[in-house]
């Protein structure tokens, strides 16, 4: 690629941040890291920070920023804490793409401010365009930013409509491995411990996507991103099981073409793909050998056996705020699931109950839908705790 | 689209001629005839002319040039014959694209003269690039003439290679039925004949190219011609077994994603691909249904079951017009097979012996490379004598 481009991380500890780092090794002369922001895990951060010598990191949690500091006392590296922390470096003048890979809510506001620093925007949080999709489209808008998904699914539908007649795209499909659960039915689902639900036959990922990928909530979120990126409406985004993971997102066109992204389940490729777009790189990577795979196998989701799929249909379809909702009594319900609380059924029963008598807030504004979703949060937990007890 | 395009047919009569027309009849807003071209059936002709109004139709015969003349008395349409008569449809000044369907040999030279005239040339042909694919593809650099495929494994590949990271394509993967004898062995072969071989599972095409469909010959072809329109060297061209025909064509980037193109089976797509593209037109065609095919499968073609196949890879080797000479001696073992003379394994045997001891001729200019041709039909007669006599 013509210079290295300079890549700030958010989310640097996790699975993304860590794959991202991963291809930044294999490919030194074409990368350089300005910033890694993550949560609180320092030591993590202090070995990355020393690897790839950013200008600045931020950690959210103050006591570990000090311990970080310590750590890396002389080295020339900046290190900042709490959210302002984490702002700045998503907004770092010297970036040229923010990877966004804070997992939850608590990536929106990154998001956000790469988003209005008019940044490459390589989008693996799917909350920020589940909760404030709008917000941050319009303001991708207004200041040039581009939004490339770094999820697997919708990296493949960027793709498939690359350098095509985007017009004619009639519908998009999103695959699913269909989870661990795959073939059983709900009665099955009522015994399901984090332990099994942790268990995803296809993609290392962190938990609470890999439990998100079991409910297929997974699939919920990433129809309503698919909305906001690709700028189409939720009756033109299909999901297809498709246990083998291979075909990762397809665009049907109006002439009868469907165009395909396929891969190996590596997370590399999209995350690779969205740091070097529109180029391709070679990192040495094995190919995908569809005659070794020898058999790809596609069917229609079962909404019965996953309710969480409809949900975020419906919540898509109703817009104003609960989409938001929906994701932040989610994230309550797959924290109480993980700490052996809630079953797993009732992952989608908290969901919907929490949808069923949304809180009021104003979702034209960052700051109402932040305050919808601590809403919603409260709520949720207040039905996972009478749930718990049951 | 803007504007109506003016669509020349060389080939009208036939397979991709007629499902052309169809879609041409379908978008009467964006398309118009200009020309019609065939070799002998003034009947449909007259027809066809009736109902597209072209300004000139050529008849190669010219017997059925003068009954086609009788016919369309009054009409304006001017009706010509021979050579001359199909190249002056080949290169007609008004035309925008020129649809070359043209089974065969007789082909090559009204696909180079429409090259030579700079049109967009709709190709179907599989001889002229086989034949000549360095003159025909130089001289479309010259003129500026564009060569979209036809084909819909070529066009698959045309399609996945749109608006994509050109440098990065690593490897080309065209898909492969199997033909109507996948999983039979060489022995059980031995006794087919021409209306077990007609008898294509997935595909309806003219009675040659369904030969060739069943000793994979279409895809040796389809390999040499994949060399020319996309310029890649035959070790990244690879043959795919998928007996569903769903998915067309692959390219595989060098970052481990591979695209592909998939669609139900229906000529009309890529045919009307080539004429709007780079837009994609609504023919109303009914849209691939991936969960009701259920299952794609995908393994290495067996080259000992289908010998035509090396001999393709071996042609595109050695150069030198050997394709040229591969593809006239196959045409005319095809032929021998077609009227009960030949045996089924005999097609690859008359072409092996024909390129095992090639005619000499010069591949550098088109009509040295129509007289290899000759040549090589002459040996291949003579060997498939020899052969139906035993």
């Amino acid at each position: 690629m013509p210079g290295a481009r300079r890549i700030s991380i958010l989310g640097s500890t996790g699975s993304i941040g860590r794959n991202a780092l991963d291809i930044i090794a294999r490919k030194p002369a074409d990368f350089k890291v300005t910033a890694l922001a993550s949560r609180s895990d320092w030591q993590t951060m202090a070995s990355q920070a020393r690897q790839y010598k950013p200008a600045l990191v931020a950690v959210y949690q103050e006591n570990a920023a000090s311990r970080l500091r310590d750590q890396l006392r002389g080295s020339g590296i900046e290190v900042v804490e709490g959210v302002d922390g984490i702002l700045e470096a998503a907004s770092l003048d010297e970036a040229d793409v923010v990877i966004s890979a804070i997992v939850g809510a608590a990536g929106v506001m990154p998001t956000y401010a790469a988003v209005q620093s008019g940044k490459i925007v390589a989008l693996a949080n799917k909350e920020a365009l589940v909760a404030a999709g709008r917000l941050i489209t319009e303001e991708a808008q207004r200041t040039g930013a581009r939004i490339i998904p770094v999820d697997s699914e919708h990296s493949a539908l960027f793709q498939a409509l690359m350098g095509q007649d985007r017009s004619a795209a009639r519908k998009v499909i999103l695959t699913a491995s269909g989870g661990p659960f795959l073939g059983r039915n709900r009665v099955d689902l009522a015994g399901v411990t984090p332990a099994m639900a942790l268990n995803h036959p296809r993609w290392k990922m962190g938990p609470k996507v890999t439990i998100d990928s079991a409910t297929m909530m997974n699939k919920g979120l990433e129809i309503i991103e698919a909305r906001w990126i690709f700028d189409i409406p939720a009756d033109r985004i299909e999901v297809l099981i498709h246990p083998q993971s291979i075909v990762h997102g397809m665009v049907e066109y109006q002439d009868g073409s469907v165009m395909a992204q396929m891969g190996v389940t590596d997370m590399r490729i999209p995350i690779a793909f969205a740091l070097s777009y529109p180029e391709r790189l070679d990192m040495g990577l094995e190919p995908l050998d569809l005659a070794s795979v020898g058999r790809l196998d596609f069917h229609a989701p079962d909404l019965e056996m996953f309710p969480c799929l409809g949900l975020a249909y419906r919540a898509l379809k109703l817009g104003n705020g609960i989409p938001a909702v929906m994701n932040a009594a989610n994230e309550v319900a797959v924290e109480s699931f993980l700490s052996g609380k809630l079953a797993f059924n009732g992952i989608a029963d908290v969901v919907r109950a929490v949808m069923d008598e949304p809180p009021e807030f104003d979702d034209k504004t960052l700051s109402g839908i932040l305050r919808g979703d601590q809403l919603a949060r409260a709520a949720a937990r207040r039905i996972t705790e009478m749930m718990e007890s049951e």
